[in-house]
């Protein structure tokens, strides 16, 4: 068996980054062996960001004269229509973004197979082969970040959905958010309260905030958490809390054999993964899960930054078979 | 091409119904060409109603003596094993039921292929194959009756999850339910503001009960509301919204092509289905579904009874693929 190679890109609302990715013979993790990161500057429109991605792309095969890659595997910001790989939908962050043709266009133009999956979902897909996910039946993953997204991933294929729009796990109903607005117009979702910028928003609602000029992040109240503040202990835990929750109310409805925390919030403070915020998850899935899925682990994502470059791969991967 | 038979059981708390199930050779629906009920009985315990099934089985086979059956085909209460078709967990309705070795044991004794799934998922598994959602990539099914269940079937095959516990959809948050108890010992769930029982509880709790010599139930809130009572159409209205809201959280984390309704309290009632109770439910909805998804169509079950027997049959029929 010879290494394979496919092209990867991981496109969101502040940068589009493009890898080649070797798959080793041998069978290990996959990784980059050429990476390129342009910024996305949405605020161009959907054609000039379309024009970017597909001249990142060309840079790419170019710049790797030697390598023949499988097809190009794409992680995409907004809804991805599952049929074609065209964007069905994007909000305001990526104007005119939705409707452009990215897959039939790009297919048209490089000659190539292309297969293109939602951000998060690929980030899922990463994680759930090759990372904490890996070898599992069944993986649910959520990424905190600024917002919450998520996917499920069942027997190495993410659920997509008939729009492309499953796995908006952020915005279901969570007993905590009740009558709260979520970023998406609608009320009581899990994004308001467990988002990194709903913790900043709680603590400065309920406190004031930290420092007077803007305000509060997460990572403002995990860091006045760890230093011990009782009423930044007292966000985070609600937070974590109503986080654990809706993992219940998800596992009630998926069961999956694993449950995966990733995403900016997860990964990029120095310790968000407080021993508060670990407990306030449990015991809110202690409180809402069922019986027979009290014990489904949950794990933190161990792909990190790669997970979207991989899971793209596989997704060009498994639309080849 | 000829007809194809298998039989079909469905387990429920209350009975036990078998039937010889006729694949016509034309492709029409499946349907029954023998069918025979025996009560469960559950007081008696796991290995009495154990005896039962395979008795009813047995006695099913025997008296179609020139049919030859593909195998058996079974939706059972509570949660099946997806990898032996054991009941991996019950609730007190069915006391011993758990732990039964309900697939094995039928396996070994009938020397006929056996698949077993959930009641509920049976019954999804016959609306996505033969009824309204025949035709359809996804189809996310709630059972509306005493209690709240449900499934989600994706080309043709229902999700199970990795313990078999998949759907308990009546068991997540919804922001209506927030703090009030529900019957499997949680709180804030769906199914304690939607389920018949709690609609009856509802009104009793707001107005005092219809009939002061017992507990309302949904159908008698439905007969005031029918009859124009203010007090009532609150409550539908209120029940309608509730899962009217958590059908839009489910959209958005499985994007199904179709919503199918079903179950006791949308079929018994001579018109359950008010202009109330539907106007509620889809307010309630476009509360809550993302903008992509405001569309999916939210429709009626068409097979009532026959629905579990046709799914148990599906169910078998990809085991044997």
């Amino acid at each position: 068996m010879e290494n394979k190679y496919v092209c990867s890109v991981d496109i969101g609302g502040t940068k589009i980054a493009t890898a080649i990715m070797e798959y080793p013979a041998d069978g290990g993790v996959p990784h980059p062996v050429f990476e390129a990161e342009v910024p996305t500057e949405a605020q161009e429109g959907g054609e000039a960001v379309f024009q970017r991605i597909e001249a990142s792309i060309k840079a790419a095969l170019e710049a790797n004269p030697d390598v023949e890659v499988l097809g190009v595997g794409i992680g995409a910001a907004g809804v991805v229509d599952p049929k074609t790989g065209a964007i069905a939908y994007a909000n305001e962050i990526m104007p005119g973004w939705s409707g452009v043709q990215l897959g039939p266009r790009l297919r048209e133009d490089l000659g190539l197979p292309v297969a293109v999956v939602g951000d998060v979902q690929a980030h899922a897909l990463g994680e759930a082969h090759w990372g904490v996910g890996k070898g599992k039946f069944s993986v649910l993953c959520l990424g905190i970040g600024t917002g919450i997204g998520g996917a499920y991933v069942e027997n190495g294929r993410v659920m997509q959905g008939f729009h492309g729009a499953a796995g908006h796990m952020g915005h279901i109903e969570c007993s905590a958010a009740a009558g709260i607005p979520c970023a998406c117009g609608r009320s009581g979702h899990l994004e308001s309260v467990a988002s990194g910028t709903s913790i900043g928003r709680m603590y400065d609602e309920r406190f004031g905030r930290v420092d007077p000029s803007r305000p509060s992040v997460g990572r403002d109240v995990n860091d006045l958490c760890r230093a011990g503040d009782a009423k930044a202990t007292e966000v985070i835990h609600d937070a974590g809390f109503a986080l654990g929750a809706s993992l219940g109310s998800l596992a009630n409805i998926l069961d999956p054999e694993v449950i995966v925390l990733s995403g900016g919030v997860i990964h990029q403070g120095p310790d968000w993964r407080s021993q508060t915020w670990k407990d306030s998850v449990h015991e809110g899935y202690a409180s809402q899960a069922l019986d027979p899925l009290q014990d489904t682990p949950i794990l933190i994502g161990s792909l990190e930054g790669d997970a979207p470059l991989i899971g793209a791969a596989e997704h060009l991967l498994a639309s080849l078979k």
